[in-house]
Formats: C-alpha cells, structure tokens, sequence
C-alpha cells in the first residue's frame, strides 16, 4: 500500500521541521517495529536515542517506558491519550510501565494540596489512563509524594545544575517549577535504581526540557549511577480545529476533552476549519484541499485506526467524490462511538481502582 | 555589679550596629528572663520577635527552639557551642527542643550524600550537641530525608515564592540553594504542624535570610495553616584570634575547631592578637587595651562562666596587674579543661546514641 502520509504533511510541518533543527532530535523514521497508528503515520516524528528502545526490543532486552501525570484538573485531553497509546506500545512489546502521579509537582508548580491531587488522580486520571488502553496489571504506579527514592535523588542533583543552565533550558526558572522539573529527573531514573537499563518516556515535545536536563543529569553522575542515557519518543499536537498548531483551552471550539459529551464534541466538528470547497460543484469538480482539513487530522491522527479505511477516506474526500459535510458526519459518528466507548471504560476502570499495582515505601 | 560588657562592645561593633538597622531586627535588650552568659554579655545582640517568647516563658505557654546540624565536616566550632547553650536555656525555660539532620540540605547544598550525612551525625554530630549541654531525653531530633511532612511543605512553599523574592534575600540563587532553603522552611513550620505556637530559632546572624524567607512563607499561608511567626535570637561571631570579625576556616590561627587537642588550642591562644601593650613596664603603666584583645573576648564568651571572675580578670587585665602572657596562660588552662571536658563528654554521649527521642516516620 503506498503511504499516504506524509510524517511532514501535517499540521503545520515548518514547525516541526524548526523543532528538530532547533532541539537536535532525531527525526522518526519508522525506526520501532510494528509500529502503532501514531508511528505509522508520522505523528510520532521525532525522539532521542529511538535507537535503543529499538534495540533492546529486537534483542528482548529489559527496558521500561515511563509517563507522569499531573492531577491538575478534572480533564484529560487528546495528547494525553497519544501518550497512553504509545505506552501501550512499549507495554506489548516487553517494556516494563511505570505511571506516577506528580503530586509533588502539583503543588510546587500550580498550587494543588497533594490530598486533592490524590484525590483526582485516584478518582479520574488513572482510571481514564486504563480507559485508553494502559495495561493495569502490566503497570506500575507510585505517588511522587510517597516516594522518597525520587526525592532523595531530586536533592541530590539540584547540586548538580546551575541556575543558569536551568534558565537556559527552560527559558526561565522560579523556585515551584525548579523544585518541579528536578523531582521529574528523579522519576524518570526512578526505575534504573536496582539496575541502568534503557527507557523511553513518550510524550509531547513541549517536554523535551525534562529530557535535556535528565540527560544533563545523568552524563554528571556517571561516576555514582552508570544509569543510561534516557530515550524518548515525540508526537505532534493535535492541532486546533480551528486550525493552527493546537488545540488550546484558551481557544474556544479548539479543542475536545475527555470526557466530553459527545453532541458537544459534534458541535465543535461541525464549526471546525475545512479543506472543502466553497460550493459542491467546486467540490465535486477540485476534491477537498485536505492538507488544510482539519477534521481529516482529526480522523487521521485519533478516529481511524484502520490504514484502508483512512486511505478511502483520504482519497474520496481529496478525489470530490466525498464532501466536507460528509466527512464531519463521518467523524461525529466515530467521535461519538470513541466518547461513548471511553466514558463506559472509564466507570469500569473506576470500580477496579483497588487492584492497580501501587509500589508499597516503608 | 557594674556591667562591663557593652553589648556592643566586643568584635567589630560597627558591623552588628549596621547589620541590626539593614535588616529591621530588633536589638536585644536583656528581654529575657535568668538569662544565660551569652544573653547577660551582648553576645546575644538582636533577634526577632523576641517578645513573643519571653512572654511565652512568663506565661507558662507552650513554645518550641529549633535548630538544624548540617553534617558537612567532622568537626563543629564554637558557633555551633553558642546555639547549643541557647537551645539548652530554652530547654530550661520549657521549650520543647527540635534538632533535625540538614542532610536532604547536605546534598543538594553541598553535594554530601544522605548515607554519609546520616553516618557522620550519628557518630559526631548529634553526641557534640549533647556533650554541649543539649538535654537529650528532652529534645525530638529528626532526619530531614526521612520526614516527609517537611518535604512536602518544602514542596507546597515553593511556589510562594518568586525567584526574585529568593535572589533578594540570599543575594544570589541555585537549584541546590533554592530546595535547601525552602526545605529549612519546612523545618522551623513543623513543630507547629499539629498545632501553631510561637518559636525560636538561635542562630548566627548569617541565618537570618532563613528566618526571614519563613516569615514570608507564613505571611502568605495564613488562610491554610495559622502558623505563627517564627521568633529568632542572633548571637555575634567569635572573633578570629588574629582579629577581625569572625573565626574562618579559610584563615589559619583564627580559630578553634571542637574537638581540638589543646596544645594546638594553646599554640594558637599564644599567637592571638591582643591589647596587651609593647613592654611590660607599659603594660604596667597604662594597662591593657582590652576592647582590642581577642583573648579576653575569647574568655568572655566562652571560656569563664562567672561573671564575678570576669570582671576580675577584665578589671586586672585592664588596670595593668595582669600581663597579655599572664592572660593567655589563664586562657590556655581554661581552654584545655574545656576541650578535655568536651571530648570525655563527646565519649559518653556517642556510647548513648541509641536512647535518643528520634521520631519514628511511617
């Protein structure tokens, strides 16, 4: 089947291509084996030592893949659930999981008391994490809070950086975000503490600060640790459907939350920024502008997990035989099908709350 | 009896004058009741909120006096011996005495690992606070790493604070600093977690950027915690014994290390400055310049306790019945009975290290 995806087609790709220039990343090039939906079609695009995870899943080495989250609110959001997706990836073929709630970042970087962000992350992250596919029994949780191998080690590297160099990754630095990202370098060599072994930490790359300095950190304690060099995996925002780069809580109708009730999710499809032509006739006779299709990413990157499905789609919409209207019911249907699905897992996930692995610290 | 000692008399008296105005603290005035040596002779100069302990002791109330160890050597200094004799006081005067183990400060400040710091406070540190006077079975001593009720207040405190804030009181900012700072916050809070009192912390005057930081940090958690400001209580440095402000490290023959052998003690007395005069017959004749002579500021503030041979020993120096030699012949023999005592102290006290009141932390 040729590839209709371009890894650079979509969203806005100069973006992207500045990303990885500017921050030295590797381009992904469908360096993992079977790939899942977001590395397939270029929405994973980027990472650091993608080399090692490769090899140590080929070799059935020991690796682990790692994600936090932050109990900030009530509400998860579509690169939540691409984070998810890849962990589940790394689950499938070998890796060890960990999921930490970031209650101590909670509180030194936004200001939420650690019994509320237990509260929420117990109440709703977790469970919605399970909802997106994380492997619960395959997995293993901790709170930051609770865990003081992560903060002994985020002491001792504060000693480790200069102020300077953490304004220099960062862009700027206060007392809450310090204490923040330093705690998040104990977390990601948390799990190389018994033994160094390759891990990867998929995630947005607005991230990749944390990696820089857990890297950083890792090359200046060589001498004590040996831990190895960190990998990570990046995937592009979803954009907003109003266009442009994201979706953003600060742009009304840009963005669908999870959960989120799927007529106002429709609703949102129905206003989104189109490739379509301004009459049918237009349509029918151009076919649809898609790289400019915002509902078309959105199916793309989240809806279709069907590569045949996505390229019938592609070609009828680009090919006039399919116009915009069509493709926002499609997507509303499928959209809804997802909400509804999700919210269902989500009440499961909540009931068998009890039998996740969480590590025991005496 | 006359009173000999100016407050403000000994050391460099200009430099504690212009420090009490730059920084708003309040001189101390003889404000507390059956004072110790150090409060009867100005070596106590200032403090903060020094009211609220004093009526605290009248009153019979509950208060507390905390002090942290920072285990970065296997010595301590006569510093450390003046805040031991203050904490004792208070001990006597009802406090509830805390002594915690800076050794989460001890890494991330000073790069000194947990196990190292843990070691070196069982073995020296926390036995030399008990050979100075600190009254073990009354006193709760905590290590920083293992109580995580100060940890994460460390971590909640963070964000009430700006980097700014933090550069303005400490003059300067890095990782490390930052989280053993608002650690230290932590600590001075905690014995008001169960229920807010007044408390003091004795200390060097270079501390009181700490003290301040905390009554910031209270200032702004009023609406969650009540606590109530943290009183503080400055002592004036030991002059070097070569003149100048303080006793250095970084000055050889300025200083007296405890433990020390006292023939090195002796050795450095016998090259002290002092305001003996330049020949006998002088000496004789116009007596001793006694605000001059770091050997009488060394028995007045830690060699002889009474204040009846002070002023003998002030009035013979002075009055030229008593040589510079005949002076540091006194100093040497008070000098090497303290530092006997001191290390038979510390001997005793080492073997008993295992009844102390450590909390336990689950």
């Amino acid at each position: 089947m040729k590839k209709i995806i371009d890894p650079w087609g979509a969203g806005l790709p100069e973006d992207y291509e500045r990303i990885v220039k500017d921050f030295g990343l590797e381009p992904y090039r469908n360096d993992l084996p079977e790939e899942n939906r977001l590395m397939r079609r270029g929405i994973v695009f980027a990472g650091r030592d993608i080399a090692a995870i490769a090899g140590a899943i080929k070799k059935k080495k020991p690796f682990y893949v790692l994600s936090g989250i932050m109990p900030s609110g009530e509400k998860i959001h579509l690169g939540n659930k691409m984070v998810v997706e890849n962990i589940a990836y790394f689950q499938k073929m070998g890796g060890k999981a960990y999921i930490l709630v970031a209650d101590l970042e909670a509180a030194s970087a936004r200001g939420i008391s650690l019994e509320e962000a237990k509260k929420r992350a117990l109440n709703f992250h977790i469970p919605a994490y399970v909802a997106l596919g994380l492997d619960p029994k395959k997995t293993t949780f901790y709170f930051q809070s609770e865990n003081k191998k992560v903060i002994h080690m985020a002491y001792e590297f504060a000693k480790k950086i200069t102020l300077n160099e953490f304004e220099a990754i960062y862009g700027s630095a206060d007392p809450g975000r310090i204490l923040s990202a330093i705690t998040q370098v104990g977390d990601i060599l948390y799990p190389q503490l018994e033994k160094p072994m390759p891990g990867v930490i998929p995630v947005g790359v607005d991230q990749d600060p944390h990696i820089r300095l857990t890297r950083d950190v890792v090359r200046r304690t060589q001498s004590k640790y040996k831990f190895v060099l960190p990998s990570s995996l990046y995937h592009k925002y979803t954009p907003s459907l109003k266009g442009g780069l994201k979706m953003s809580k600060s742009e009304q109708g840009s963005y669908i939350e999870l959960p989120e009730d799927p007529k106002s999710a429709c609703k949102k499809i129905q206003r989104a920024l189109t490739g379509g032509r301004k009459t049918l006739e237009e349509q029918k006779r151009l076919g649809a502008e898609i790289e400019k299709d915002m509902v078309f990413e959105l199916m793309k990157q989240h809806l279709v997990e069907d590569d045949a499905e996505l390229q019938r789609i592609h070609d009828d919409y680009k090919g006039g035989r399919m116009s915009s209207g069509e493709l926002k019911a499609l997507a509303c249907e499928k959209m809804t099908d997802f909400l509804e699905d999700f919210k269902s897992r989500l009440d499961k996930a909540r009931k068998n709350i009890e039998e996740l692995n969480f590590v025991k610290f005496s």
